[in-house]
């Protein structure tokens, strides 16, 4: 995790509310950033990930919480976007080998590309997203020279670009299994029952447990040897 | 204007009812082109450009025509998004000088990563956008060296580039001034009085004739020798 310089003390941060963009908000609240988070309204099926977000903003005590209306059902073909059946009970092997049904097209270029106009706006350099290579090897927009090509148009694309400030897309989980991700979250004191990452919840509001999402956070925590608090709540 | 092969037959175009845009979907069209043209509602003073892009689409008989709410009044920063007073009778060379304050930050860039990701769904790897260097200088995110690295960016960003197909930004209008545009626009037979380009339309829904896009425009129509049929609606 970079540390702040005088120079670039504030950053963008976009947040979901799940797993890793709430551990990337701890982490970078915690090397001492100031936070402005981003989060998106775009269609999802549900509530439950923007009431993640709004918590972990809150708890982590942002400057700024946006809360974007990006509105992605007209773009159409994914299944979190309600086109398609959310796919269940998929094995390991069968997530990594193509981009699944889930696959927003082009969504992290696009929460990005806002992220950019908000950092712009507010002249701030750095943007924060918890991209991760190594679960989600599936997603085209979620590799390392898909970052690195973003920061270059970045760079053209802005009055602070042009004018010389170094653009910054800082993706500290991008090469973090999901274990890792669990262990540095505790370890940062994240309050996990609070983060979403379901993309299926059921009408009760509990995680429907089956989807590749769910799949990959319980062999997270299974191999981080930690408890899932999320799960523990369902009861309650 | 390049004219569509067989491989790549369709085209997303963005389609914001201005000048520009409008003759860009006017020009793809002629040239063969099936279009899904994408409109945005981003938080704009007034509905009359949403109107001009609908009148227009129809008009074209583009194959779907995507009106997206995305919601730009978070970001901030810009006299388009009601956060300041957008200027009113400077003077040509004070708007080439910089960056005025009608610029909404990086906007093109989302607008064309939106194109990107509704270009995805649909397995389009053609985006026109009517982006002019000449007149719009000053916006960084209007320039050809941003065009290039958004086409670089994009094809990592997506399946279809991953798999080898070639993404190309297509911007016909670049390299030409307002009076190219305009006559360009006429040959085509565009109706110019259904297209929208005043950043501050007045209560009564005629453009203000005094910002910098009114100004540009009416300069445009002059140097081309051509009256401005929407002033001549004005008064109806």
């Amino acid at each position: 995790m970079p540390r702040p310089t005088p120079s670039s003390r504030r950053a963008v941060v976009l947040l979901s509310g799940g797993l890793d963009s709430s551990t990337v908000l701890a982490w970078a609240k915690q090397a001492g950033w100031e936070l402005v988070a981003v989060s998106f309204r775009y269609g999802q099926r549900h509530p439950r990930e923007m009431e993640a977000a709004q918590h972990q903003a809150a708890l982590w005590k942002v400057a700024e919480h946006i809360q974007a209306q990006v509105d992605l059902a007209p773009v159409g073909g994914s299944a979190l976007l309600g086109t398609a059946e959310v796919p269940k009970g998929r094995a390991m092997e069968e997530m990594g080998s193509d981009i699944p049904v889930t696959y927003v097209p082009a969504r992290n270029a696009l929460f990005l590309t806002y992220g950019l106009a908000v950092a712009e706006a507010r002249k701030i350099s750095e943007i924060f997203i918890g991209a991760n290579a190594v679960d989600y090897s599936g997603y085209p927009d979620c590799r390392p020279d898909f970052l690195d090509a973003f920061e270059k148009m970045a760079i053209l694309a802005t009055k602070m670009g042009r004018e010389g400030t170094r653009i910054h897309v800082r993706a500290p989980l991008l090469f973090m299994s999901k274990a890792e991700i669990v262990r540095k979250a505790r370890e940062l004191g994240l309050d996990l029952g609070h983060t979403w990452t379901c993309y299926d919840p059921q009408p009760d509001g509990s995680p429907c447990g089956l989807c590749d999402a769910c799949r990959l956070r319980a062999q997270g925590f299974a191999a981080a040897g930690i408890p899932d608090p999320l799960l523990e709540r369902r009861g309650t």
